[in-house]
């Protein structure tokens, strides 16, 4: 085989679309893509094995009808992709009519016809992580194509690998934060549970308005970690019954400003740090720490007092019941714009049939 | 240009070796290795700009006398590197000696003799974040050498690009982490910067007993979480001046089960978990909460014991003086085997000159 300067570069350029990512999904997709073009077929799909549950999941597909297909599984060796993952050892089928071992059910449920096809396994250190099928090729399958799936699969299974460890990383950090927030969050004893029912109203909120990526991200620790300065505060504060002195109230009034200095200066944490500081601005001023307006008070601020408030109306206090969730939506969407971002209402409103 | 079979192979090979870590150091070594056999020349190097700074940083180099660069730097527009950052055009020089840029200060340091070189702009969305330099290729560098390197200039930037990321993913963590269980230290009024002390200690320790990789990052985890389970003693128990009920001292002594239940459940977590858990356990069983005798308790615990315990002896405490670190190391040393992991101690006082 001679490959001549023109798919050279577009070798390289897949295999850099390969790995231009580090989410999993976007990893399989680009890679999918990229060869079902280079090899000149009518569909593939990408299936990643789980090992603890002995089954092949579909991730990827390209082609028609694919849509239908997402959420199926194999067992390990059901079928043609099953038996490759099963035996680490790739398969072609010039006519999948005369395979016993094919299952006309999936082009059932995706009307697509399948004639001809190449499963190929996805080897990480030499362990099946998955496997990569490519469907109708004119003319069949040829032993060049296997020979490029051949070079091709080690990158895209490393690719995965590489995305699957940075999500790993990402999702440690994430849960590590959540569950020392709420270890802070349950020396409080009125709010159990409160710091994860405010990253999920915020994350919620935050995709309704687009916030996506590695920013919602940033929004759902900055959510995370939006009380985390009570730790600053005494207990016989935190956990007095009767009513506060307007001092006790002061002290209280400063966890914003000790949860963002808590954070503060670490590189990339600017936005996190602003959402934990002015989780308790409103609107027209009448918040703390800084009496901030509206369009003063950053997003992630505007978005988690929302979501803050209203966990707070529909949570018990020992001075008040719990109010709710048509009462507490109530009192947003009476104060939005004057207390609370419309905006953030109206996504919360959209989040809970009542409020509509 | 034509490729062959075993060229694209080659090439394939390079770019999974460049996408195959996502250490940075590791990505640039692994690429320039691989560019400089590909092209075939004497040897390389890869500098990265840093834009706070303006200027560009040796971070790999293949070939003779490569020690002797490492950490040199040069200014942005300061010679043939430096004007290849700030151009963002590739240069080729067929005769350095008739090159008024061509600084032969490098050479000198590195007893290297330069004759030709390729310098070539490192990019990531259309900005120069680097530059990669090829010298002494026999007969000088041709167009189609060039043309190679342009098609793995991007990938080294991507996967450079990726690697970052997920460096500045891990240093994140760790900083917010080390952020909280600091704030959660401060409570304790007699243990001021005790949990980033015994982060360095743990850290260095497990480096001299040849931790690595992700398994230090997770020992270091562990040493930074490991007294967050104070989060659930109350500050007058805590904040207590005279001496402790003997109900006061068992709940004390609940901190470390408190803080394994904390992180516990997290996926990935287990050794970090044990770390937190058993890091109050003596060799000789003596230790809480399980009595666990030496084999027994985890590896992390018997590090970050030693680190905690050396660290505590070296700080006031409102009923006794600091002890000085010859003391302290004293101290462990009488016990180890018996209350300390041997391997421990011996490496801890490897770190002070003191104790040797």
């Amino acid at each position: 085989m001679n490959t001549s300067a023109a798919d050279l570069k577009r070798i390289i350029h897949l295999l850099s679309e390969i790995y231009s990512s580090l989410e999993p999904e976007e990893v399989l997709f680009q890679s999918l893509k990229g060869i079902v073009s280079l090899i000149g077929c009518e569909a593939g799909s990408i299936w990643e094995l789980s090992e603890e549950e002995g089954k092949l999941f579909f991730r990827a597909i390209v082609g028609r009808g694919a849509e239908n297909l997402k959420g199926k599984s194999l067992h390990l060796g059901e079928g043609i992709a099953g038996s490759v993952a099963a035996s680490g050892k790739p398969r072609v089928i010039d006519d999948v009519r005369k395979s016993s071992e094919w299952n006309p059910d999936f082009d059932r449920a995706s009307s697509f016809h399948t004639e001809n096809l190449l499963t190929f396994p996805l080897k990480s250190r030499g362990k099946v992580i998955g496997v990569i099928q490519l469907l109708n090729k004119e003319g069949g399958f040829r032993s060049e194509d296997i020979e490029l799936i051949e070079n091709l699969a080690g990158p895209v299974a490393m690719a995965l690998e590489n995305a699957r460890l940075y999500l790993f990383q990402k999702r440690l950090f994430k849960e590590t934060a959540l569950a020392l927030a709420t270890a802070i969050d349950k020396r409080d004893p009125y709010t159990g549970g409160h710091t994860k029912r405010v990253l999920e109203y915020s994350g919620k909120i935050g995709e309704i308005l687009d916030i996506e990526g590695n920013e919602l991200e940033k929004l759902e620790l900055s959510a995370i970690l939006h009380d985390v300065g009570k730790i600053g505060i005494p207990d016989e504060i935190l956990r007095k019954k009767g009513s506060l002195t307007e001092e006790e109230r002061r002290l209280i009034e400063k966890h914003p400003e000790i949860g963002a200095e808590i954070v503060e200066g670490i590189p990339g944490t600017e936005s996190i740090v602003e959402g934990i500081k002015y989780h308790h601005e409103r609107c027209d001023g009448s918040g703390y720490p800084d009496g901030l307006t509206c369009e003063e008070i950053p997003i992630f601020a505007r978005i988690i007092a929302v979501a803050d408030v209203y966990d707070a109306l529909t949570s018990e206090r020992p001075y008040r019941k719990a109010l709710s969730p048509q009462e507490a939506l109530d009192y947003l969407k009476e104060r939005e714009g004057q207390k609370f971002w419309e905006e953030a209402v109206r996504a919360l409103l959209s989040l809970f049939p009542v409020g509509k």
